[in-house]
């Protein structure tokens, strides 16, 4: 099996899954009981709030566990505007959203928030003079995603902080989980107050992320109960994937400069392998080592169902994606490809191919190899369908 | 060690561990994949649905998975109450709701809402006549507990659905969460129209639980995002956790008609070891058969922090809670004992002892006989202290 859709979610780093087997055999405590097993679990989960917040290079205060990357985008953008009630009722993001920042805008303007969706370029970028242009009078919130779930495109977060620190009513949401722990982004160094994570995007366990709060920033809870996170987010704490969390930042830390360096030959290498022997494809977003995560890599084939393509590939023992798996089941052509300007056609034949820890320069090799044989018998298959 | 804090929450079964890590190790899929990956993931959380419909004797889409019982109380609620702008501006609770349900309510009444909280009687039963007459014309929610977390009463949800049933304007959850998989409680038949439940207090694991949603009846979700369990909750599933939930419930199947059994012999037996032995002594709330869930014991010893008592015990090896775990931490006295006519310092001087499936008759005995020996040397000590 070669598993090349990293970006939907990534197979357990096994010692990930032996710290967790450890935690739930041993310290099954509640952090929130007065007696020792109860300070038992607590320790551990700041102990990995601790470590999170090494990674984002803040303290560990800024750090709220939450249910996963959806909770995390959710609170900070329905938390920060039920906190601000008056002071202004105009809110910014883009239109490569991931659906967990873009429909909460979308539930946000159902109930009188005016909205900007801001373009992107044909790479899928957003244009940080663009983002300062829509803020007015009123504007008390920008959210802008790090990396793209589907094409990978880098947008400019630290210049786009620096622009937006001019307005001290603007806070600035990002939408980390795709490069948490793989790429740099320091939140208090790029002005950004508010950013989401996930442990099953980094090969750890499904169910828990967290949201950086930039200290003395109030959020409004979305869950409300015991008062555990300071208040910000009540609920018995998941402490087994609290700590399998720290242990997959933990092995991040170990493996990704190495990651990054593979990741970006291989790419490279699959796609000279590729280059000029499949006709029409069309790579999808930014492919500069500068402009693009390398780990993700967006192709379209006009003419192809997407579906089509993943199970063609599937039958070959690769699993990749159409486009992101939180939107794979619609069949509507993808909105973040359907924004840098493709065509419906395009968008519907575009598959996802993301590489994890574990992928090898010959996985992607194979890859390669058989999109070259699966390619062109599809292509003709689907001409005798059209004649 | 003597783990008699169950209710807090409960050691993990092993094989509840077992099926943990093996979905960890071989069913990474993310659900919403495309892929035989996805689908194989996707499997295990409709089998998981079923299992958890079948205790509840209710249909598999009438389920909908959470991060916890917290988040099923707070979807419940606030998601009805979204829906039903204009409808009524009036809800209805108890004074005894754990705070995961107490502090939404509260939350709401800052928003405008109207709020009746319903005494209780000195067993910490609601009558369901007063509930009955708090309904007016504004009424559009009703939310009672099955069973008390702090001292075990069970309230007549039954009887409460009934007389609910004849206002259908009028919706009624119940927080099953102490009870689920123990007391039998079948949502239709008891007219109930949400009831949130929670793994981690039958053996599961931390960070899930569900949510009953009626049939026909359309709540608007808390988190927005991907889509997941039919756009009520968004975000990747916690799968591992889901087949957990799933193996607890079919692990408490096999267990409960015993363990109320013997739990209910347990208790009795506890108390008649303890009877006029130890003075000032009241147990809080019902303890007949029928009035309370058989393993959970609240017991108050007036003139004794709750704090002492707890770390006197855990001394002996015994870990017991002062209320709720999930208050235990605020130094205020339980507004549940408040609520059902304790003084401050009866409440302060607070204990609750709760069982879980391991728990045994040695455990219970043993837990008896030092609570013979150390109370009367705590109240020697608080004297001195006050003298």
């Amino acid at each position: 099996m070669i598993y090349l859709d990293n970006s939907a979610t990534t197979p357990m780093h096994p010692e990930v899954i032996d710290v967790m087997t450890d935690v739930m055999k041993k310290i099954f405590g509640n952090p929130s009981s007065l007696h020792g097993l109860g300070a038992k679990a607590e320790r551990l989960v700041e102990q990995a709030r601790q470590v999170t917040a090494r990674m984002l290079g803040c303290t560990p205060q800024e750090i709220f566990f939450t249910s996963g990357g959806t909770e995390a985008n959710n609170l900070a953008i329905k938390g920060t505007l039920d906190r601000i009630h008056g002071r202004g009722k105009h809110i910014i993001t883009t239109k490569v959203e991931h659906p967990s920042v873009y429909e909460v805008y979308e539930q946000l303007k159902k109930r009188g928030w005016r909205v900007t969706y801001l373009s992107v370029d044909s790479l899928g970028r957003v244009n940080p003079d663009e983002v300062e242009k829509a803020v007015d009078d009123e504007t008390v919130l920008v959210s802008v995603m790090h990396v793209n779930n589907e094409v990978g495109t880098i947008q400019p977060i630290g210049e786009i902080g620096k622009r937006l620190a001019k307005y001290p009513k603007v806070l600035f949401h990002v939408d980390a989980v795709q490069s948490f722990a793989k790429l740099p982004l320091l939140p208090a160094r790029a002005h950004i107050d508010l950013l989401s994570i996930s442990a099953h995007k980094i090969h750890g366990p499904k169910g828990i992320g967290a949201l950086y709060v930039r200290k003395n920033l109030s959020l409004e809870p979305l869950l409300v109960g015991g008062g555990q996170e300071k208040g910000l987010r009540s609920g018995t704490e998941y402490v087994p994937g609290i700590a399998g969390l720290a242990k997959a930042i933990v092995l991040a830390e170990q493996k990704r400069t190495e990651f990054l360096r593979n990741s970006q030959r291989w790419k490279k290498a699959f796609l000279e392998r590729l280059d000029g022997k499949l006709s029409p494809m069309i790579v999808n977003g930014d492919i500069s080592p500068e402009g693009c995560a390398p780990y993700i890599l967006s192709l379209s084939f006009p003419g192809i169902k997407s579906e089509v393509l993943v199970h063609a590939l599937e039958e070959e023992g690769i699993y990749v994606s159409s486009k992101s798996a939180c939107s794979s089941k619609a069949e509507i052509p993808s909105r973040v490809l359907k924004a840098m300007g493709r065509t419906d056609e395009e968008a519907i034949g575009s598959i996802r191919i993301s590489m994890g820890f574990q992928t090898t320069a010959e996985e992607m090799e194979r890859c390669a190899d058989v999109l070259l044989r699966v390619i062109p018998r599809l292509q003709k298959v689907m001409k005798v369908h059209k004649g």
